[in-house]
């Protein structure tokens, strides 16, 4: 007991510590989240997994309990050491048994939507992720598990859809459905567009692809004209709100939805707090949020990024472990929506996002 | 296309004549989901089920759809008609098969934590829900993903945990874990707080019942004392209000969680929309919003309930219909927390709520 308020105590001083050192703000329940990682897995990066706490927090943390004698590196992992078994003995391990195995935690059955066999080999030739664009993209499995909840949802038959930004290949996904109205896709990646559109060609699918920098303000035309929009917006809180009220001013209003991707490793749940605000004073509502839903794969810049930067230690990345949220909102009133630019400093006046 | 165009006014309409009746906002796309369950069930509560849209809502729309000679109505069940077919041909059906068999939709494999044979057979004799408390219970399993969920989150090891409202045993499953520091259930109902009592005397469970009737001030000493609360809160805005402000008074601060049930079938998603900006002005953010996560047994008052009285039709409800959504916050800054009486006329001011 005394010893259970001494860890607790001990649990406050790392916060603070942490907070003090990142500029972003640390609980002590963010801090106990890391230690069950740490005790769950030696590889950073599962750690970041497993506790999804930004990146500059799960780094300083460690660092911290390093400077404590609580943990040691060794070969490129963290090695627990007897102290902290003794102060933290009451912090069980991660439990990943507890996800469910066949969904891997989305509650989607991927097989029931009938296309993963064909979409999977369609984007076996898509274009390699680069720096350039921030880009990273999700498992086949989680690209089809988003279509399978948007049908789940009621939101591809008949419906125009936009997908704003798509290393995805949802528009692709969506597509094959044969479901929509209308699909679009916009992204800066001239290399994604030309495959998109090479694969709607060859395939005779409904769909148009076209190159377009997201921060510009969006074409005229589409001012109400679609029904969902799909996308994984910039998180810095600026950006965010610029990004969402153009995605907002391409939907018809009332009973339109959207599907935003978005993550706790690049935001704390404190920014969180301020996103959703922005969610909700833009005349949406949020519908659902799915933890683990969108898996990446591993991405061949990642030592590039100032997440490796700023990694104590550098394990192997060679597993999953950067994954987002999918959030759904539907619009229950007038929406504010604005189609204005998104300036540089916007997307990038963010201490919290490290992987881009 | 035309065609299309002609369905799209026709579910303005109807959502317009039943939001007129009902004073309940409705959108074209909640039609349109009524629509799609209509497709796939006959039986009026499973077309609650799917459609997820409050009953009174669903009631009049059916109405509305009987009225214009799209439906009929047959041994208590909905027939779709030839009419029906051709406006509303675009319209799929609801696709249950989306949703992972396995966990049923809630990402959660309930196996792996260890209690659900023993939980199982003492929540056999448990009471009967009744009436006068508006009770009803979620099924076994439902409690055990959602002590699943909370593990699976850090909620429950060293925590101090209090149940307000205990319908579902979630306190006795808490205990059985052996997990927690401290669970602390209230429930105004003594056969609940007495059959608690009993089964922790008996397995030797750190954990505590007490009869309460929540509507009051909680007892001073339940200030700023628990890491986690567990509520299904009443809907009603005010009320919900009140009650989740109440809950959080009981929590440390800063890093503090909330598990709250909330429902689709009791609640607009305009409500929600309310509801949500109450969970983020009391100082939370919203972490995890599952949908089907909780789900409830029929219970015995079902025939005496304002639910079935304005049911257009009296369908068997002898399936599982009444669903509700996991919904975790977490405290992120100094709470706006008040531990006030509810009034009874906050409670019941509500023409959303019919299931009690």
């Amino acid at each position: 007991m005394e010893n259970h308020k001494d860890s607790l105590k001990e649990l406050e001083q790392i916060a603070k510590n942490a907070e003090k050192k990142t500029k972003i703000k640390v609980s002590p329940k963010d801090v106990e989240d890391i230690i069950s990682a740490v005790k769950t897995t030696g590889n950073f990066w599962q750690i970041v997994n497993f506790s999804q706490k930004p990146i500059p927090v799960v780094a300083e943390t460690i660092r911290l309990l390093k400077k404590s004698g609580y943990i040691d590196f060794e070969n490129e992992n963290i090695k627990v050491l007897e102290k902290f078994e003794k102060k933290f003995d009451y912090i069980p391990k991660f439990m990943s048994e507890l996800i469910c195995p066949e969904c891997q935690g989305r509650g989607i059955n991927i097989k029931a939507i009938g296309i993963y066999e064909e979409f999977f080999e369609i984007q076996k030739n898509r274009p390699k992720p680069i720096q350039e664009y921030d880009q990273g993209n999700i498992t086949p499995d989680s690209t089809i598990a988003r279509v399978s909840m948007m049908r789940l949802r009621g939101d591809i038959a008949k419906k125009k859809i936009i997908v704003l930004g798509d290393d995805d290949l949802v528009g692709i996904a969506l597509a094959l459905t044969e479901l929509p109205e209308e699909v679009v896709v916009l992204d800066i990646d001239k290399r994604l567009i030309d495959f998109t559109n090479e694969v709607a060609q060859s395939k005779g699918l409904k769909l148009k692809a076209e190159v377009f920098d997201l921060r510009k303000p969006l074409p005229r035309e589409f001012n109400r004209r679609f029904d969902v929009f799909v996308t994984d917006p910039p998180e810095a809180k600026k950006a965010f709100e610029t990004f969402i009220q153009k995605s907002i001013w391409c939907l018809k209003g009332v009973g339109s939805v959207g599907y935003i991707g978005m993550t706790l490793i690049d935001s704390s749940l404190y920014k969180w707090s301020e996103l959703q605000k922005i969610i909700l004073s833009s005349g949406a509502v949020i519908t659902d949020i799915i933890r683990d839903f969108n898996k990446y794969e591993n991405w061949d810049y990642h030592q590039n990024t100032l997440a490796w930067k700023i990694a104590p230690v550098k394990s192997p990345a060679n597993t999953i472990w950067y994954v987002s949220v999918m959030v759904r909102i539907q619009i229950v009133r007038k929406p504010v929506a604005k189609n204005t630019l998104m300036k540089d400093k916007d997307i990038y006046i963010d201490t919290e996002s490290t992987t881009t």
